[in-house]
Parts: C-alpha cells; structure tokens; sequence
C-alpha cells in the first residue's frame, strides 16, 4: 500500500477535491481527508489496471509496478485495502466537526457511485471486452468517460458537496469535471504516443502494443488534441458565476491540456 | 457480480447485522440495506479469495469459482465492484429515514475498519505468509480473528451501532460476536476434514492440500470442536441483560457448532 501510494503522481484527484472546495469558500483542512481519499482510490485503481490479468504493466510512476515487487497476491489485497481505507478515511471527515454528516455521507455515495460498476469498473469492463476489436467513436468515449472521467467529475462534485454548493453551484462544477475529465483521458492517450517514459514514469506505446482504441487512432493527433482544448475551453467558461477563489480550478483546467506527464 | 452473489450461501452475516438490531427493539427493515451491503463485502472476500494467485480454488457454494466462469479479470473487478457496491448500499441506509446518519457514518466506518489492512486483509496476508511453515497457536488465533472474526464481530456491532446501542449493549454484542466469530472458523476448520463436499458446496481438504494452519492441525479434531463449543457459550453468556428479542443470536450462535455446511 505504501509503495504504490508513496511513488509518486500528480495528486491532481486530491487536488481537484481542495480547488472544488476553496472555489466555494470552504477550508482546505476540512476536506483534506476526503482529498487523500481519493488518491487511495485512484492508487487501487492502478495497481488493480496493472495486474497481470488486466492490462499486465511493468512500470506505474517511474518504478515496477506492486505485482512486479510484491507478487499478485499481495497486489490484489494491496489495491483492496487502498479501497476500503480510503471509506475509512472519508468519514474521518466527520471527525474534525465542520462538515455535517448528511453531506459526508452523500459526498462518500457520489465517490462510490462513480468508481463501482455503474463507474469506473463499468468503463474497465468495456475497454477489456473492446480489446482487438475494431472500436467506434462513441464506444471509445463510453469507455474513456466511465473509466476515467466519472472519478474526475466526483472529486469535484465532492469537494462541492463537503461545501454545501447551492444546486446551480453543484451542476456548474459538473460540468467543469465531466469536461476536464474527458479532456485528460484523451491527453493520457495522445502522450501514450508522443510522451517521454521518464517524464510519465510509465512504459508508452502501451495502448497500440495491445490494439487499444484511443482517441489519436481514431481521430489523429492532431484532432484529439483540439478536442480536448474544447472540453477545456468549455470546463473554464462552465465557472463564470464563480469568482478568483475559482482561479485554482481554470489554471488545473489548463495544465490539463498543456501537461508533458 | 449477480453469479456470486445469487449463488447461494447462507447469509449469516447479514442475519446477525438484523438480529444485533431486532434484539435492540429496531425494526429489520430499517437495516436492511446495511445487511444487503455485508453480504456484498463477504461475497467480493470469497471471489479474490479463491483467485490463483490466493487459495486458487475451484468450488465455491456449489458452483465454479468466479474466475473459473468469467476469467481471472473479470473476477478482479465483480470483487472490487462488490466492495464499492457494499458502500453505496450502506449509505443508502439514510434514505429510509430512520437512523440518524451520524450512526450510518459510525457504522460504515467500522465495517471498513474490519475489512481492510487492520482487519480482514491484514489476517489474509498473515494467512499467505504463514503458508507451508509451521505456525503456532497464536499465529493461527490471529488469522482466524483477523480473516473471519473482526467480519463477523463488525456486523454484530454495525446492527448495534444503526440501533442506538448504549455503551454496555455495544460491549455485550461485541463479546457476542468476537465469541461467535472464531467459533465460526474453527468449526470451517472442522468441517475442511470432516464436511461433505455436496453440503460445503466447496472443495474439502483443500487447507490439508495447501499444508494450511488449521485448528485441527494443532489441537485435533476433538479438542477445536470443544473449543468452539466453549466460545458459544461465552457468547451466549454475554447476552444475559437481553430479553427474548435476542434469542436469534442465542439460536444462531448454537447453529454456529452444530452446522454441518
């Protein structure tokens, strides 16, 4: 559980939790176990995408991945435990008294209704069963959204419901997430193809060495990169009821698109 | 998800979440999805359990193993996707309206405390390490409350805690359910030598196969049998401020021994 925690990452999903929440004039400090949390959760999802059975990966933030060190038995328990303690420690949120615990408990269901089988399992189900086969655009969009975008979208809708976000607060900073969402798969897929290994810390040409659908074999480089500047686009402008403590989401927003990692 | 769920077993553990809560005056409706939710838990235990990386196990409540049905990945993610399932369902506790939600976050959080590295998974990886060597009878206590015992203890106290226990109705359920839960594992210990494949509906001798420490082992048949007979009624004892409302949980703790499936 440590070494895969502790290797590294861009700890963007805690992030994201922190600026959803600070955009609404809540403390970080309030949500910050709800923040790691979600790394635990995103961490299980890794070790689990990596196990021999699954995507069989060699290298996860620039080390062998957990099965590659501790085995897969210890690998499968690890990233079991990663997702139990992270409900551990999300309602560890309750413990530091200024969150009420209706909205703890609607924050957790969110979380777990967008990693579960209507989540992000779902869109790992359907990417396995797409695996050489000749995948349209839609599908591709299905398995990235599902896969990926669902815990995005949470970790901001999250952070906004730990900070009691009025309904038009919440349905904007949906919005925001599902774009950016989207718009950091379709980037993971382009770097898959033009990124440095030791900048991601992880083999690339991955997908195309399993057949995998991804947004540049569909659309081309070129194209998937303006696409998802649009879903960025469209993230930012879905803020503009939102004043500067929101600065912190639009420049994530950004780094989405520009990153190198 | 559905083929190891519905595949039978005895639904033992949400049994005791409901009798912990109908020997409290609560009504079993208002536990109900709690109950549903560790029945969740114990059927994702059983699919990673039996994976080939684990016990590689082929039979489980009279059917093929997950893995054996769907594939190893497959049943990577239905156990994973149980886990957070169990998670949804236990807050969905709340919207029945009748256990104030400061008791579901408590009782939520306890059951995650049960199942993860401190808990369930930590007696799991005890329970591989100790494979082919020779362990001793405080080892083999340790496993069995950690990879059975704290489940069974957990769902006791969860039906106390949505119930509003008082401090010493809690303490007398934990007795209970600690006393109960190692007896329960003794006798599948037991029941490995001397059970009936048709009846386990899984594989017997497979501990044996495995050279596993099982209470048998170390202390004979006779001798694990008494032991657990010992256990029940310590647990029985630890009911004696409660009426007849408790009396599932003195008949369930007596099926605990005298099972033969």
């Amino acid at each position: 559980m440590r070494y895969s925690m502790l290797a590294g990452g861009k700890r963007l999903r805690p992030i994201l939790v922190i600026a959803a929440a600070e955009a609404l004039g809540e403390s970080r400090c309030s949500v910050l176990p709800f923040a790691v949390a979600v790394e635990f959760i995103h961490t299980y999802t890794l070790i689990h995408d990596d196990l021999p059975a699954l995507d069989d990966d060699n290298f996860r933030r620039g080390k062998p991945t957990n099965h590659k060190v501790f085995g897969e038995a210890i690998a499968i328990l690890a990233g079991d435990a990663l997702l139990t303690q992270a409900f551990i420690v999300m309602s560890d949120v309750a413990s530091l008294g200024g969150i009420p615990e209706k909205e703890i408990l609607r924050a957790s269901h969110e979380m777990a209704g967008a990693i579960g089988s209507t989540g992000v399992i779902g869109g790992q189900v359907v990417d396995l069963e797409s695996e050489n086969k000749i995948v349209d655009a839609a599908t591709l969009e299905y398995i990235h959204v599902y896969k990926t975008g669902f815990l995005i979208r949470a970790c901001v809708r999250c952070g906004a419901m730990l900070s009691q976000a009025d309904p038009s607060q919440l349905s904007a900073l949906s919005r925001y997430g599902e774009n950016i969402g989207l718009a950091f798969q379709i980037i993971d897929d382009v770097l898959d193809i033009v990124g440095d290994k030791k900048m991601l810390g992880k083999d690339i040409g991955s997908d195309l060495g399993r057949d995998k659908a991804t947004y540049p074999a569909l659309f081309g480089l070129e194209e998937s990169r303006k696409k998802a500047e649009l879903l960025v686009e469209t993230a930012i402008d879905s803020l503009e009821t939102f004043d500067g403590r929101a600065q912190p989401l639009r420049d994530i927003a950004r780094f989405f698109v520009e990153r190198t990692f």
